[in-house]
């Protein structure tokens, strides 16, 4: 099935956002086999997105439209859409009472703008909305011979995300003639794209026409994207099995799971079998492996909290690290790394604590400890250590390196099984 | 002078990249004052840029394609290009030169792809790149009475900008049928979409044909962005100072600040300005309120530390809540958030203590705290405040909003010249 998307909003035109629905979009809708061939992006303007939808339908069977669904007098999808499939708008008591209660439990008044919300064209199915409060519009047809589907949904991501995940993918997989091609993704963790290429050059060359590799590199590790072409058959999942078990044997413990689990995920399960409870102690990263770590729903099995200590004073005075330690040795230091470690696990009462304390950058790097650089501490019951390493010139990538590579460390050290050596690494 | 974007790659149709070149594109366009009326993304494929390119002349009179420039075979923009406009493919001696020169400097043979790059259509300009070896390509003719401008640039960010910058922009300055589109952004926080349309009614009601005003919101806030369609005039630059002082008044202190400036940019400032430092307690922020803060290279003139106080545990250990208060009142209280905010300035030595307390969800909500719920607190050497706030249901939304919010109820405190009531605010 052959998708296109139609992206609206004057921000997006003019650069003042990036399109990231339309990467979202095409990553969801390729993952369920739908061929995304156009993405169009247009202003908040009737006569050109009226334009794009004469077009589409001429040879997409999906057409997806975002932006341009909200309460304000720009937002003008609802009305360009009810005149252009001949459905005139009606207002949906139920959707208007559910609009009305979100603004009740939030203690305020529906304002004027509130019922453009409950309005829906004619033969349009609404669908729910998980995260605010503008619904989302389902449509099928059959033109001639052809399906016609059209699904829209809001422009902020959040909730065009939430209905896309609770209603529009439940829908098109139920159809007979959306049909797989088959993904199985590999999630690594603690080694960059170029090693994982050297280490996978044996799978690479086994692949043949029918299986293609993909290494999808981000702050958080390499996913590996293993696709089938001729999807469902019996003997592609033979073939994507044999080689998801060369990947591992060759990637070894750098594995961590396969689909959409993330590193956080992963070391939550690891401590919550093991009973085992985790702090963390942040200079560089200010916050934000804890703020990983309560991304995830159930976190606080074994998740206490963390003491942000970005400046010296709070190394000091909360999490006891010696004054002497940090004139001798600097605060980008290895026993600083180690006694923020053991000092959250003291301070917090908890099992294992995890450590941070480098130079984000742009500015303070010296010699010794260039932007870039980070030293990870770790500390459990029974063991210390600490582990340096090296990334890159930009503040914010670099954050979310540290923390990854901290988050990564805790895995590691507490899954130890083998005393294998870390491979320093990078995204690339 | 109107402008269509054409962008070409798998990888964007895909989601395996997000489409920047797009969003910077349009900003660099909208700026010199051309309309950016159309973004377009294909994949590698000559028979839909064969059908975009036809498209595009029926209105725009630049058209700008990026991508598919490079030496591989899934590299077809260039021939494309030569077929559409009837413009054979020439090797171009010098480029050709200049290519095996710039392998050459970094201790490489050109690959045998290379004279591939060499190659010009009959009658295009080349434009130099500033950063790779992939040229550029210009084409100006006359369709009618139209003026009809191509820009043909690599995909690679840098590239595509280098060439754009030091050949296009110059270009497109140069010439008398490009005249300025002026765009005004005004940044607001702690005041939903729908309360600011209300408030700006009036605003709105004046704008007349000539200018435009949009809402843009986020978790970070609302934005407003004023557009004067016909651009470089002193009465378009009047008319825009005019609308900003209206909204100004309006909004009263919800305006932030203009152009591109953040929320933890502008409570930074105010902080440096005071010589005041501060810290955070957080439970459902879960460290991401540090995280933000130390987004800003510098945070660390102003910003000492945060405890993280997820377990309750935490919360009466490192920052002294009492024990009777959470057994009294649970942990989602205005005490707990009050005592939070300000054991954090007692403990870690700071001015202002800012605390989150609240459910994320999607579990742990009750009837009187259902998922969204937040008491935020605040406490200075003076006084201390709580403030209680209601959200969406989703678990990362809510995660952002509560920061925002706890941020907000910072700026407003330490900025607090009237006594003015909050409102109760949602990114719509």
């Amino acid at each position: 099935m052959k998708a296109h998307l139609l992206t609206i909003g004057d921000e997006l035109l003019i650069g003042q956002t990036t399109n990231t629905n339309a990467a979202w979009l095409g990553e969801r809708l390729s993952r369920l086999g739908l061929e995304v061939e156009r993405t169009v992006t247009v202003g908040d303007d009737p006569d050109r997105m009226r334009d794009e939808l004469d077009r589409s339908p001429q040879r997409a069977e999906l057409v997806v439209l975002t932006g341009g669904l909200g309460p304000t007098h720009d937002d003008v999808t609802r009305e360009v859409v009810a005149d252009y499939f001949d459905a005139p708008l009606q207002t949906d008591d139920a959707i208007l009472d559910r609009i009305r209660h979100y603004y009740e439990r939030r203690g305020r008044q529906m304002p004027p703008s509130g019922p453009k919300l409950a309005q829906v064209p004619q033969g349009f199915e609404t669908l729910e909305n998980p995260v605010g409060a503008a619904v989302g519009l389902w449509h099928e047809s059959t033109v001639g011979e052809r399906t016609r589907l059209v699904a829209i949904l809001p422009g902020i991501p959040e909730e065009m995300e939430g209905i896309f995940e609770s209603s529009v993918r439940p829908r098109l997989e139920a159809r007979d003639d959306v049909r797989g091609m088959q993904h199985r993704t590999l999630i690594t963790s603690g080694i960059g794209e170029s090693s994982l290429q050297e280490r996978l050059r044996p799978v690479a060359e086994e692949l043949g026409e029918k299986v293609r590799l993909a290494y999808l590199p981000s702050t958080n590790g390499v996913r590996l994207r293993l696709t089938a072409l001729d999807g469902d058959s019996a003997a592609a999942r033979d073939q994507l099995d044999r080689l998801e078990t060369k990947i591992r044997e060759r990637a070894g413990e750098h594995v961590i799971g396969t689909g959409d689990v993330t590193l956080e995920e992963v070391l939550g399960n690891q401590l919550r079998a093991a009973e085992t409870t985790i702090g963390s102690a942040e200079s560089a990263t200010g916050g934000l492996i804890g703020h990983r770590l309560t991304g995830i729903s159930g976190s606080s099995d074994y998740y206490a909290g963390s003491v942000v200590a970005y400046a010296n004073r709070v190394k000091q005075d909360v999490l006891g690290v010696g004054t002497e330690t940090l004139d001798e040795f600097g605060a980008v230091s290895e026993p600083v790394a180690v006694q923020m470690a053991e000092g959250v696990r003291q301070v917090l009462g908890v099992d294992v604590g995890v450590a941070t304390t480098g130079i984000a950058g742009p500015t303070g790097g010296t010699e010794e400890n260039p932007v870039g650089t980070v030293w990870l501490g770790y500390a459990d019951a029974h063991r210390t250590r600490a582990v340096k390493r090296h990334f890159v010139e930009d503040r914010t990538l670099n954050k979310q390196l540290f923390a990854t590579a901290a988050l990564d460390l805790a895995r590691r050290e507490i899954g130890r099984k083998s005393e294998e050596e870390d491979e320093d690494w990078m995204p690339r």
